[in-house]
């Protein structure tokens, strides 16, 4: 049962074994099984789905702010349709599961289970614009997607049932328009993963591996525990390409009709496992406590003939901590040990557990432990909220420190390809080398460094950095290389 | 524009038109647009989507309460997994949608798109359930779920793709604990429509009519303007024939291992039509305010010179409102006219309107129109909050009485043939017939009436009830039939 190692592991050491821990986390923690019976699908798990509840929150209070409206889309898309944008179903052909069947007759057109939904939005957005008045129409959905997966499937990050995806749709009356959300959506990602202290590179990405059908597109990575990059979040530029397909036109107020500019942008659940394996270590999870279903566990050290005195001293401490308005529980399981409550909820990241035994009593105070960085300290009761609030939020901030400083450490600027081989094979995490103009400099890399381009970094002025290495030219940006999810 | 009648029509007149207002007040008020390019697919908008989430927040909370706890499955369920239970994939094969190819190959095994979960849960609860210290284990999701209707589809009533299903999956040690979980599961539905004001009739269904692998079946109906009735809830006792099919066993404290007995319930999109049915009117939809997207509209009158003062009146008694904790609008568009906003609003059923015009601020008061008897009152401008929540309250209540008065008078005891014929020729509702012992008699009375057995009330203790109009022996209980949807 105890089978997380407890000594005092290093980053480095715990990240060798990610890939064993995630699995048994996922397990353990009671996030998702992936026992289920087809291959690439698993069931959200109660805790897990509280926590992915509490992570949607977070999106869909933010998507709201900025305009969006949520609505919710049939998973059918006709063949028809999806053929409708000539580089999109490119992209997806060998990618979607075909419903061909009602019952026991074949249909008449196939059915395809979104993969992702602008041709189920498309047809719509032709119905719902009419006007300028009509713009900017920002709406967003909550869904599940299937993606026929070749490569290995691994629960919360490429799954053949993806079974969370928040994905935007938008449409604006002009270019600038649509080019000015996808910087508002940028924006809009940043604060999201800052809330969940998930740190982020964003990067252009290279036009062969760009979203069928859009213009450009950006994207969020981060950094794996075990060095490896995972694509979190994308916002794509999709200018007029599904605008046309579609015939989505708007009336401007001169009369004339136009074709409308569309962005669209999206976070899986992948979300989740960043969150897991940034902020986990080797005794379990360490939940950021927005996200956390439990914050506080207030465990009673029961002794010989304190155990009534102990028992509700936790009781009264949780009700007034839940009044404060936390999310609490109180472990009063009465065949196990408090070592084994301690092991369960540490195991399940609850950012602070409250230990109250019979000195605590007595000195009128109570003992808390956060789960980053196990520190033992203590409170006067009267002031327990307080303290509790506190260490929360100090908690929050150094959850996110840890994060960013671990992964600005696995960014490296290389020169050459042995290098950046070098680099990836011993630490792994990001390498940025110098890209030669054209899409065969970086193609040639990928090949010759063994890992995949993740694309320009975003925001940064073209500069002179150094020649390509493939080349010789000298290159004005950088190409992000990383051996990737 | 203008296409609802306003004049005082009698609801039984608007129950005649109901097919056509139904229609429209999915597209006016913005609740589900049917014209997406799958037939019995919809998409929900922004507005229904509120309304639908307002719904989902009351059962999800009541379920939680009682102890249930959310999780999200696979949609996709194995061709060998849903042949499991016998009954179960004779009542679903003609209705199942089939996957059968990924990207351009075909599939070794053909998926099903669920129809309902009892097959996917299966294999989970066999991995889950271990001793008798995990029961009774008690979840619930909220999913689409899909069926190949070939009856004539209709938006949130009959589709092939049902956007909306909570259904829950319950695991007990014993045959009676999971009786105990039916009748607790009948009195969250009941509580849960009469939160929305939603009066029903409780059927057990006929032997020939339950849920296929189920050992006997309950349904909740209510009763449409247009005189049909229709299934909104359903509770099964499923026994041990699932727990058998997938071996789910736990172990008793003596050690012996027995299969576990079962139950599963579920509410589907139907609510939200049921909703709007039951408490619409020809001017269109009338929410209740638990469930109202937006609880009251603030409306501005102006009148030349007055613009500003009563914008800005308007405009304080939101954001007091709004403090309060009320869902408020203030509607100050500026090109459109007072009776128009009305129009627009009452269209939407927000409950609670109110205007503020010239002579409301000379005299500090605010005039309130309540929703659903149009009746206008006034209120000091700081008795504004405690007026309307009163108002609010009042207007529950009414509609929770109105909707039970109406289909109390909608359920009628008759005692031949003819008779249920005539009753629901003329007027519709439920009619109460005798009826004989075995299935047989019910089945001739569905031929002979022309409508369809609900069941036998549930609660009720048998007794003679009169002769069975097709047997003639004394029946001890009756059976419901109606036209159904």
């Amino acid at each position: 049962m105890v089978s997380i190692a407890t000594g005092g592991v290093s980053r480095e050491e715990w990240g060798r074994s990610f890939g064993d821990w995630y699995r048994r986390m996922l397990d353990e923690a009671e996030i998702m099984d992936y026992r289920y019976p087809v291959k690439g699908c698993g069931v959200w798990r109660p805790y897990g789905f509280r926590i992915r509840k509490l992570v949607l929150d977070i999106i869909r209070e933010l998507l709201d702010e900025a305009g969006h409206q949520e609505v919710l889309f049939p998973t059918l898309i006709p063949e028809d349709m999806i053929a409708k944008e000539a580089q999109h179903i490119k992209g997806f052909e060998e990618e979607c599961f075909w419903v061909t069947h009602g019952g026991l007759r074949p249909l008449g057109l196939k059915l395809a289970l979104r993969p992702t939904s602008e041709t189920a939005f498309g047809p719509m957005f032709k119905l719902w614009i009419r006007s300028h008045a009509d713009l900017p129409m920002k709406l967003y959905q909550v869904v599940n997607i299937f993606r026929y997966e070749t490569k290995a499937t691994r629960p919360l990050i490429r799954m053949r049932e993806v079974l969370t995806f928040k994905e935007a749709h938008t449409c604006h009356a002009t270019a600038e328009e649509a080019e000015r959300n996808v910087r508002e959506a940028v924006g809009i990602y940043r604060r999201f993963f800052d809330e969940l202290g998930i740190p982020y590179l964003i990067s252009r990405r290279p036009e062969w591996d760009k979203f069928p059908g859009a213009i450009y597109s950006i994207a969020f990575e981060t950094i794996m525990p075990d060095g490896r990059s995972l694509q979190i979040g994308t916002v794509h530029n999709l200018g007029q390409n599904f605008a046309r397909a579609f015939e989505i036109t708007y009336e401007r107020p001169d009369g004339r009709h136009e074709l409308v500019w569309q962005t669209c942008y999206g976070i899986s659940g992948r979300v989740v496992a960043a969150l897991m394996a940034v902020h986990g270590d080797d005794h379990g999870l360490v939940l950021p406590p927005r996200v956390a279903p439990v914050q506080v566990v207030v465990v009673p050290i029961p002794y010989k003939g304190y155990e009534e005195v102990v028992r509700s001293a936790a009781e009264r401490m949780g009700s007034e901590l839940a009044r404060a308005g936390l999310r609490v529980e109180v472990d009063i399981r009465p065949d196990i040990t408090p070592g084994e409550k301690f092991y369960y909820w540490e195991r399940r990241g609850v950012p602070i557990r409250v230990e109250i035994g019979p000195r605590d009593v007595e000195k009128n105070q109570i003992t808390l432990v956060r789960r980053d960085t196990l520190e033992r300290t203590s409170a006067p009761v009267e002031r327990a909220v307080e303290a509790v609030e506190r260490l929360l939020s100090d908690l929050t901030e150094a959850l996110r420190e840890r994060a960013w400083a671990w992964m600005r450490g696995h960014v490296k600027a290389v020169s050459t390809i042995e290098e950046a081989r070098d680099v990836l094979d011993r630490v792994g995490g990001v390498v940025e080398l110098p890209g030669g103009g054209d899409g065969e400099c970086g193609r040639q890399m990928e090949a010759e460094v063994d890992a995949r381009v993740l694309g320009t970094p975003e925001d940064t002025e073209p500069k002179p950095v150094g020649p390509c290495p493939i080349c010789g030219r000298q290159a004005v940006d950088v190409l992000r290389l990383a051996r990737a999810y």
